[in-house]
């Protein structure tokens, strides 16, 4: 060997040496080495697309104006789901994803929705006068639907009138008065949601029910929305209403249980207010008077009766959702969900609008990036819902059919509904999104004042950086945290607008009142859209559940001050000191990781299994059974409780509370233990499903 | 350049030119490189482990004179759960598999166990005479529980006795003879279990029921068993009765259910014999008497009297699950499970120790693969379960307290319960398996007969290689393939032995009758590892869901058949259409990508995904309500049918046939057309899983 190493030679000698021969080798497997690890990549040069200048680029692509166009094209018309020009607004949506270049497809339905015919409202006074209250709103244009509850049965009733304050049970304990055959009159407010009115008035033996808006302005608009129980379509509860699929009857008991037995209707604050001034009977409880605009001095009942009568129909329409898919590069089975819905109550364009604009507008900023080069690690999804007005329905016909690869595939589902409805940023999520979406708000330019980021205004509100929780029906993510378990996040700047369903709900009043210089939906899109780039890129997943841990910690002490000594929270202490443990385990597993250089095939695999145990967990805290007797609400952390303003957590455990009342002492305390264990049992699933080991 | 590659060099002078330096720097690169992506193997030179040979080494390392010894060590005493033998026997196990160097671990339950105080059955005949009937076996040494049924209740009754055949509702049409406050005696017969037997009874009216096998041999044999409804730890429905977990009260209804109110008893057939051979009455119905070995001639009721005592109790024991587990390499998080029970109602030599054995064994020669070299791709557990006898006790707790990470990380799960019980093959399997199945028994030698593989003697075998359902609920499989929709595999070698759950499944018994030469167990050692070598090792998971397709298609033709025409049968045809379709189009994926190196990492993540697909889909065919009344069983495709001789598949559709008797005709159809689209949904569930894809 030696020898021949030390043999001076040429290697561009026409007899090749056995060196030259294995120097020439080396190169051709030197580059051939290159040309398998290191594949031509499509990024421009020079600069290749990391995250970081990605998520430079994206924030550099925004455009406040074109934002607005988009407003404006969507709020020409109204756009009530299952009619005509809505159908116009579907294909406005698919074309612009479309004409960007992006991977479109729609998923339709056949759901039972609900319209007005006709109605009417005669008071007749003490004096022997009466008069015909007006149903509609100046502002009605043409193809505005009439002021109506959808799903309210149709109905004639004369009767007298008494004022139940917000309508709650409280508020009819401290009323004291028998409002049975009555006409009740409702203000909204609060947590407490247009269904519940509805329902607490039918137990208390109304004969129907009408709700007003107490607000400072707009007092002439009429609120619409749906009195529906339960979300998703009637016909088809738990499984998608396709076409050819089982529907059941409209007589079925599944399906009777979800609409009120007393019609309801809208009205305005004008239209109450000269109703109420007219009432005699016992004076305005003390405690009602506080926040009480209306000129009421008196509850009733009566002497004004009133004659109101409601006309609808239910029937069966088409829905549409519209997709556009943007591919992953190397987890394309792994999805991130930004999801908005499309249909309005009226011109709709706080609700749902200026969260469609925002959609749009991520679109074509996408569109812009992958232009560039960029291709997202995970695949990305932009979701517009229909008739979410009617009970979240296209959403939830969609996570039905989809239930399966929702469960095991989907990274997070990240929902816009009311994008702007004034100033000031809000956001509810689940916990383990806490950290991202501090992390992205620092940022993104606050809308209102300068050099300041959205975290650091929202800080400075009245109640720092809030971030609220998922428990309530309000929107498109209901169905994927409450039935799929899926990590959510729901983003909208200001709360509680004034026209609120209402025709007033215009481009002109956004342009006018909610976001005058269209920034407030420049942020709205840039914290949608980094946190989309983020759980879409990252090769580690950006879960946090330290932070879930110190929520459900939170819980456990809350709920400890609300219950007697009867009942043991010794099985949830132990539970969420499992869950911590376990969070804290991965959160290291977790940092040791990212540190990894992702060449490497079995670095890879590991991101992915750790991946796949933080998308898991979740889904731990489902529970086959669900909420009793609601079933469908699988979640045992986040949902709809029937003592709502109590507990906005635990919701069986809340319900057991209520449910409790009519029952023996041994009884209550032996439900509201079972459910105790029921949610330790869910935090115990979700930690080993962060654990993701066997016992 | 070309002066510089021109120039003579020398790579050892001192001063090293260019080229030198370059050349060496290629070799520290190649070297390099060679460390990084070829790290050293353990494997012995100078053959590496590929999967064909891992087989033949696997098989080679064969040894039925091992099983027999472990047999031995095993059967030497009773070992029933929950006492103090069966703990000897946990242990023996646990040390096995830790002096093979296995990794182990136990998981603990306590669970509500139900044993035998006293019993007592004397005869009263019509003569006057009376005798005390024993009611125990000659073979019962030491420590072997006296005959009883687990979770009978205690009680004493004196009434007439009523021969009733198998005991099913036909037999009692048939019968014609009020057998209320009788106590009736049934044969064990066919399909219908131990369990259905007292329930009918109980339905029936009768004040007891006395069971005896009516077999060839061994009639003085009294076979044991429970007779619980459901499967599991009775005080822990739907979750794992752990300590200090919740706990239902005795006198809880749901607990209340799972037992029957009439006490029962096995009887060996002398005794039946010594008892039915006096009544009078009617005679024995003619269809009755085929296979009738007893010298019963009339049914009764009476004049023959019996005394009949029982005493027994229901108490809280400990049992423990075994593990061994052997990491994966590649996908560590991708789980194999081979399961048998450990515990039995005597020596147990057949029932389960044979399938003991073999796990053993399995062990034995598992670990001298790995002493080789092997890394299994997935990691593989060995099961070793406890309280089979009660009711999959030990396995149930297992899978419910398991359940999330089961779901979404398991391939598929491998149980042999009683291994061998004499000649000839049998198997049950979920259908994506049956391909796997038939590949593999052709690598097994038959163990009766020269140069023939399992395979082929199984194929010339009465109805060829017919592939059993799980749809039963008689092994440990139950919960995985019913609740937790894991791909399952059963494999025994005989069928119906005649010293079941008596005193004389002893080893002896095995030796001379069994399996005199021990191959039978070798046979069955050697297909249930090659199964898991498969399932663990292959890159793509070995299933097929064109066969799964098929048996579904021929589920619908078997229903149709069943079915008028007021039931429409269009929704589940349209399903399994598309399920075929999507296991089409997966099974041409599969074979694509087969051929694909995996040196790739893109093509590693390819290969997961598929594969997470094809775990996936048997969750498809769960449903979150289950089947009425049983919600725990959530399999629509697989579980037990209130009606099993009519349908051993939709469990849902059968049910509603027999619960549909007791309603409307109009109520009838809808019910059954009802639970008809809830399979299909199900099928279409499977399908999506498949195709990977949202709507």
């Amino acid at each position: 060997m030696k020898n021949i190493m030390a043999r001076p030679i040429n290697v561009f000698s026409t007899k090749p040496s056995p060196l030259s021969t294995w120097v020439v080798i080396l190169v051709l497997c030197i580059l051939g080495f290159y040309a398998v690890y290191f594949p031509r990549s499509n990024a421009p040069f020079p600069t290749p697309l990391n995250s970081s200048n990605l998520q430079t680029l994206f924030l550099s692509t925004s455009s406040n104006s074109t934002i607005a166009s988009y407003l404006r094209a969507l709020t020409l018309h109204p756009h009530l789901a299952g009619t005509e020009p809505a159908a116009d607004t579907t294909r406005y949506v698919l074309s612009h994803f479309t004409s960007l270049g992006l991977q479109t497809h729609t998923a339709t339905y056949r759901a039972l929705l609900s319209y007005p015919l006709s109605s009417s409202l005669t008071a007749h006074f003490s004096d022997g006068s009466s008069v015909d209250l007006p149903l509609t709103e100046p502002a009605g244009g043409p193809g505005v639907v009439q002021p109506y509850h959808a799903y309210s049965p149709s109905g004639s009733v004369q009767a007298r009138v008494v004022f139940v304050n917000y309508g709650r049970e409280k508020d009819y304990r401290e009323l004291g008065v028998n409002v049975s055959g009555c006409i009740v009159i409702a203000r909204k407010g609060g947590e407490f949601g247009r269904g519940a009115v509805v329902e607490t008035a039918e137990k208390n033996g109304a004969a129907a029910v009408l709700i007003y808006g107490d607000g400072e302005t707009w007092r002439n608009g009429f609120e619409r929305g749906n009195v529906m129980r339960g979300i998703g379509d009637p016909l088809s509860p738990g499984w998608a209403g396709v076409e050819g699929g089982e529907s059941l009857g409209l007589e079925d008991s599944e399906v009777l249980k979800r609409f009120p037995k007393i019609p309801s209707m809208p009205l305005s604050a004008e239209v109450a207010d000269s109703i109420l001034s007219s009432l005699g009977g016992a004076p305005v409880p003390l405690e009602w008077r506080g926040a009480l605009r209306s000129k009421v001095s008196h509850v009733g009942p009566g002497p004004t009766v009133l004659n109101f009568t409601y006309q609808g129909e239910k029937k069966m329409a088409t829905i549409q959702n519209v997709f556009a898919v943007i591919k992953g590069s190397e987890e394309p089975d792994r999805y991130v969900l930004l999801g908005n819905h499309r249909d309005a109550w009226t011109y709709g364009a706080v609700d749902p609008s200026s969260g469609t604009a925002a959609l749009l507008d991520i679109a074509r900023r996408y569109s812009i990036l992958l232009g560039l080069g960029w291709k997202p690690r995970r695949t990305i999804i932009l979701c517009s819902w229909d008739a979410e007005e009617f009970g979240m329905v296209g959403s939830t016909e969609w996570v039905e059919q989809n239930l399966i690869n929702l469960g095991s595939k989907t990274v997070a589902y990240l929902n816009v509904d009311c994008a702007v409805q004034g100033p000031g940023f809000f956001v509810g999520s689940t916990p383990q999104l806490d950290s991202l979406i501090l992390e992205v708000t620092k940022k993104v330019k606050d809308p209102d004042s300068e050099d300041v980021s959205v975290y650091e205004s929202w800080a400075a509100a009245d109640g720092g950086n809030n971030i609220q929780r998922l428990s309530g029906v309000d929107s498109d993510f209901a169905s994927f945290v409450q039935h799929a378990g899926i990590p959510s996040i729901d983003i909208y700047y200001g709360r509680d607008f004034p026209v609120y369903h209402t025709a007033f709900d215009s481009y002109n009043w956004m342009a006018e009142h909610g976001d005058p210089f269209f920034q407030r939906h420049v942020a709205v899109t840039g914290v949608w859209g980094l946190l989309a780039l983020h759980l879409a890129d990252d090769s580690i997943l950006p879960f946090n559940y330290v932070s879930y841990a110190n929520e459900l910690q939170l819980y456990n002490n809350r709920l400890s001050n609300l219950l007697d000594q009867k009942t043991s929270l010794h099985p949830l202490a132990m539970s969420i000191q499992e869950f911590a443990f376990a969070a804290k385990e991965a959160d290291d597993e977790l940092k040791k990781l990212r540190l990894q250089e992702t060449a490497d095939c079995s670095v890879d695999m590991r991101k992915r299994a750790l991946n796949d145990r933080l998308m898991l967990v979740e889904k731990g805290f489902l529970d086959a059974d669900g909420l009793q007797g609601r079933q469908w609400f699988k979640h045992l952390v986040f949902g709809p409780s029937s003592d709502h303003e109590r507990l906005n957590f635990f919701p069986g455990i809340s319900d057991s509370f209520t449910r409790s009342t009519s029952i023996s002492e041994g009884e209550r305390v032996a439900a509201i233990q079972h459910e105790v264990w029921r949610v330790s049992r869910a935090i115990h699933r979700a930690a080993s499903a962060l654990r993701g080991e066997f016992t």
